[in-house]
């Protein structure tokens, strides 16, 4: 007997939560007992909305390409799912489509926030005896999800960091006096994604100091030191997480001496690392330059790494060998059976003992004083960035997936 | 009988000022009357430091890496000489350095400044009747050097920048409600760059707008637009020049409702995209990000078009042969003789017609109402992103040129 299956996209894009997407589809088509692969536009809103496409109409050409365009192809959401015991409106709705439509597998793409939404519809299905396996494949260029040895979209993250770290390096080496350059990377809560920068040491001299949330950031510790740099060399480059607190916990983001809260109420742009430049400014009279790696940190497909792309589109067809194999509630993960050569292999884990929690830098990576990354940490993230994918240029210029999006009738 | 040639770079860094330096020593290792070719550490300030070495001495592979390694290799340096008019002393040095070292031949790649030092010494040289041949090597990211196509080192910039635009785009477009996306461009006279990334429209929707300081900015027009952008599309991208002006020649970054001068004297970090989010926020309540692209946008080889450095590889090249003609106080220049096929052709300009002059972006590459770019820009852009450079990694990391730098006895 036929069925469909459907596939969502949640919380912030990567460069490779459109290869797990394909992943999903290509094992999809191997498989005659499926007749829909449905693609929820916004994740659960488009659910909601009858915002829903069928995948299988989509050009196969246009679909290949999904492997290299960054972002969420069908649109993305940061939706939190209520308690189901306390109002199961919005859950009762979600039945009502998927039975109208025959789904008998629900997959989301997401970080966090999304494998909680998974684990409350799972639960809610369980409840009612709704035929319907709830899978959960994992994305986030943060690497703080727990229970799978990295991220999908983290290698590629940190393959642009240290590219671009080590390119800054270049360009702010060329002067016999040159300036102190302060990296602001993301990662509110963890630092992975700028212990990532540490890689480009590797290329040439790399980033002289490296500051993460998971230790305390000392102001006076930290003039100490770039003044000694700079005295020696003539430029220092400093990356930093967005999240660095002091030991009092207090956002070093806070420390900005110009207030803009009157004007403006809540805004308050300009990140940490201009916050830091202008104290290194003022207290060291050292020349400064803040650089804010923003959005192109995660969606920088052309510089992705073809080992993450290759491990996010695996995860989609493994999510689409447990739904068949009845699994549900659960998230596909994938531990590292070796490091050299580098080798992982799939399972899954309960949604339960992943959603909400956090996964931090582990103390062996940081160095003893907390201003620089260990060997260790290379070792741990050296595989994740191997390989370069066949990036699709036409006239000079990236080439990424189109598609149509028609709606399916509701 | 032998001599010696000496190169130096200067100025503002890019992705292919190295691609030139490889031009000259690749040419004159085929020529054998020239039996060094020094290179000047950190531009005229080596020459006077004798911090000079032999380029002929350093590894051909790593010199071969040259053309896919950014920032200048040899070192940079901003140095403006004196009218030797007024004080010859430097002059004086540097003959004597050049007479030590039999060197009949300086070439200079950099920018406006860069080609105003190659005249003075041309002048000096002349006036002295000191047999040495100045030759200028065009480079700079603003393109903004009269009497030439393009200047090498744009093509790349804007490869970069029209890249990442559309990635931005990509991720931006991602959610039903988005943000007003403010992206910052480097450019403070000349809109060359910001218009670069109008190029990211043949990707997919690209900038909504985009301002550069060759026309007057109005605040309340741009809010308007923005304002309708927005309910339409329900994000907006706006890539704008860092040097923006109102209709009285007010720099748009002065905008800025904080103010830090009082604590800091001249520092002003935080560019005029975060002047203008601001505004956006406080006058339209919109969600708003800004970005500035910052200094990657100049050091991202990674990213480099191969049209670019071929041609500032050539314009190395070029220059050596142009001093064996014994030509002198002149720049190596091309014209564009066809657009399609793109073909250009080498020439000479003197550098009094080049020195201290700004080529603007013309009328007929702006929009009427100066928030847009025209097609007759692209027309003339394109041909200068093609092509990608071989771009070489190693453990997934970009392996860039490493030169040894032993100081010649001087």
């Amino acid at each position: 007997m036929q069925f469909s299956i459907i596939v969502g996209q949640s919380g912030g894009p990567t460069s490779v939560i459109n290869a797990s997407l394909l992943g999903i589809i290509d094992q999809a088509k191997k498989n005659n007992t499926i007749n829909h692969v449905y693609g929820a536009l916004n994740g659960i809103d488009g659910i909601l909305n009858h915002q829903i496409i069928d995948l299988l109409n989509e050009d196969e050409t246009e679909l290949a390409l999904l492997k290299t365009t960054p972002s969420a192809i069908l649109g993305s959401v940061r939706f939190k799912l209520n308690d189901f015991k306390e109002d199961d409106t919005i859950y009762q709705e979600i039945i009502k489509i998927f039975t109208k439509l025959n789904i008998k597998a629900f997959f989301y793409i997401g970080g966090n926030d999304s494998m909680d939404t998974c684990r409350k519809l799972d639960d809610y299905f369980k409840a009612m005896h709704f035929d319907c396996q709830v899978i959960g494949i994992p994305k986030t260029i943060d690497n703080d999800l727990v229970a799978i040895d990295h991220a999908p979209g983290y290698g590629s993250c940190i393959k642009y960091i240290a590219t671009t770290m080590a390119e800054i390096y270049q360009d702010i080496a060329c002067y016999k006096k040159g300036r102190v350059t302060i990296v602001e990377i993301m990662g509110r809560d963890a630092g992975w994604l700028t212990a990532g920068s540490k890689l480009a040491s590797l290329i040439n001299n790399g980033p002289d100091l490296i500051y993460l949330p998971e230790r305390a950031f000392d102001i006076n510790l930290f003039l100490t030191k770039v003044k000694a740099i700079y005295q020696e060399k003539g430029h220092v480059l400093v990356a930093l997480s967005e999240g660095i607190v002091d030991e009092k916990g207090k956002y070093i983001l806070s420390y900005r001496n110009f207030n803009n809260q009157d004007d403006f109420g809540h805004l308050q742009l300009g990140g940490v690392g201009e916050v830091l430049a202008e104290i290194v400014n003022k207290k060291l009279n050292l020349p400064i330059r803040s650089i804010e790696l923003n959005i192109p940190q995660r969606c920088s497909a052309h510089l992705a790494s073809k080992t993450d792309i290759d491990e996010a589109y695996q995860c989609g067809k493994k999510a689409l060998d447990m739904a068949l194999a009845k699994k549900s509630g659960v998230m596909v993960t994938f531990e590292r059976v070796s490091n050299n050569p580098y080798q992982i292999t799939f399972s899954t884990v309960y949604l339960k003992d992943v959603a909400n929690k956090v996964k931090k830098v582990p103390s062996s990576y940081i160095s003893e004083d907390g201003s620089n990354i260990t060997s260790a940490f290379i070792n741990y993230a050296l595989p994740l960035i191997q390989g370069e994918p066949e990036f699709v240029y036409v006239n000079g210029l990236p080439r990424f997936a189109k598609i149509k999006k028609t709606l399916v009738d509701l």
